[in-house]
């Protein structure tokens, strides 16, 4: 079984540091992806900061995976050595169920099993991103588009199938008017995918700091969220809020720029109870849901629709001493909009 | 211009009092409709009371109102004399605008004229079905079937189109689990709805008190929101949940019987705001949302399928003198399952 080179916090507050995992040799039906670059989602600081519940130290995060096949089991037939191929948020679940087979294994009814923070079938703890090799089933597995570079294609396995979802669940497109509200990680893929789908796309930010960079990724107007007018000139205005932000909410506020009919999706997860009124959605049968990345067809599906769109993750890619201080930066707001690890300087 | 006898309150906390007021005689493209039956809806009790924002008074309730035409404007095209006929929630809107063009003349973006509690185009404050006639444009005026008793088809203008919008919107049908919370005025009409469009039927009652009358009504299962058990024994079991209760909710204990991708509807208003965790939406796109009596084109849908399925309201016809009381009965939940008005008694 292989050993390889990962990137691992032994608590909460740990820096990250150098170690060996152990790999295991693919089983038949199992891809081995040599490992290229990985992306720091925020949820991978959530998790390793132990503010998403129990953790299994020491974690190796890591679920926005791109790399090149290097092996594979006797029975697959999806892939070969050498293809670009990717992992997402997770790498196995039963196949069977009412929801793998609606092609929602992140929802599996017997259970998914995450890229890390998990066990797997064999009972050892899963190990992502933040390492030089992983191995999975090929059901599991994505095909990365040559066309999308490596570094920018990592992301889209959380950051670009997360606003995808929803946009095809609402059926965003031509003659849909959409509000991003962020413009992060998430945001400037729903952005991007928005404005490709055919949407007037509208960004809301707390501030007009970003406001060029998201003209630039295709957004047709920018507001910021700090000023009081906004809530006023957009009224009744959108037929799609996609919320990215994950910090306390007025939900009264938002519903409040939707239009009849109009749906209020969350893909950030505040901390606390939300509160709204139920009368504004009656009046005008508006919605509020939310959603979280999306199985492996609409994984696959966004990966084959940037590439045919030309479009990507906007990243900066750092070195592994970089990450400890790049999991700050992402707190605090600071990255542009993704930070994608260079996993050969593990 | 005629002046009929109708029935009135003076203030929040008034009784009904006998008064006369004056209908205008009907200008060309309007018709007449001497009203025999009006339901008592809460929503007539809450604006009544002064509960939901400011009354003009002396006010004349009730906007689920059957009778038949007595008169017609000269260029009516749509109803003679001597045909049934009913007015809902509304009587009048634009027409031109988008919603109405969808249909949705109750969201009217100029703006819909209430029934009653509202002025009309003339400036005068309009009058409900507590009254022995009504006049109004023939668009705004519904076709009742000659199958249906009139004074079970009464409650169908509000009570029977308000669960038929969501239903139809959420499509609900053969292979769909329902839940129904609250077998009230709305939910008797939303099980027996559910269970003619195929639904599988769960009434969610606070006691087994209506247990029987439930059943009868075509659900399938029964249970009381006063067990705990029941929340564990239909988690995740429903694709569609229909609220009508007005009191302060669980939002997240509802939302946890929802499958994934379920819906979650409110009909009934509670009075403050309603808080819920956002997690619960997002691992299963689930959605909580609102709907609101319906437009014309749906008012005439349901009062057809009502007619071609053989249901229609249960209700409990009272006389003038009952009304007064009646109000306190709806509001401590003693009525079984409308109050209908015997419009030849006032």
């Amino acid at each position: 079984m292989p050993i390889v080179k990962a990137l691992a916090m032994d608590s909460a507050d740990a820096p990250f540091k150098r170690v060996e995992i152990t790999r295991r040799d693919p089983l038949p039906d199992e891809v081995v992806i040599d490992i290229k670059f990985a992306g720091i989602c925020h949820s991978d600081i959530h998790t390793a900061r132990g503010e998403w519940g129990e953790v299994i130290y020491p974690l190796v995060p890591g679920h926005e995976i791109a790399g090149v096949v290097s092996a594979v089991g006797p029975e697959v037939t999806k892939f070969k050595v050498g293809d670009l191929a990717g992992i997402g948020c997770f790498v196995d679940a039963c196949g069977v169920c009412e929801h793998c087979r609606m092609g929602e294994e992140n929802a599996c009814l017997d259970r998914t099993i995450w890229t890390y923070n998990d066990l797997g079938r064999d009972g050892l703890p899963t190990a992502g991103g933040y390492s030089q090799q992983i191995v999975a089933r090929q059901d599991y597995v994505l095909r990365i588009p040559e066309s999308i570079p490596l570094e920018r294609a990592a992301p889209l396995l959380c950051a670009g199938v997360t606003p995808w979802s929803p946009l095809v669940r609402h059926k965003a497109g031509p003659g849909t008017k959409l509000a991003v509200v962020g413009l992060g990680g998430l945001g400037h893929m729903a952005v991007q995918l928005g404005h490709q789908l055919g949407c007037e796309v509208t960004v809301l930010s707390r501030t007009l700091r970003k406001r060029e960079q998201g003209l630039a990724l295709g957004a047709d107007h920018y507001h910021a969220t700090s000023d009081p007018d906004t809530f006023e000139t957009l009224a009744e205005n959108f037929d799609l809020i996609i919320c990215t932000v994950s910090a306390d909410l007025d939900v009264d506020a938002l519903v409040g720029l939707l239009r009849l009919g109009g749906v209020l999706v969350f893909l950030g997860l505040p901390p606390d109870r939300q509160s709204f009124h139920i009368e504004p959605l009656c009046m005008g049968h508006k919605s509020i849901t939310g959603s979280d990345i999306g199985g492996i067809p609409g994984t696959q599906d966004v990966l084959d629709f940037c590439a045919a769109r030309g479009i990507a993750a906007q990243v900066q890619v750092i070195g592994a001493d970089q990450v400890t201080e790049a999991y700050d930066k992402v707190v605090a707001g600071q990255v542009e909009f993704r930070y994608v690890i260079d996993v050969s300087t593990i």
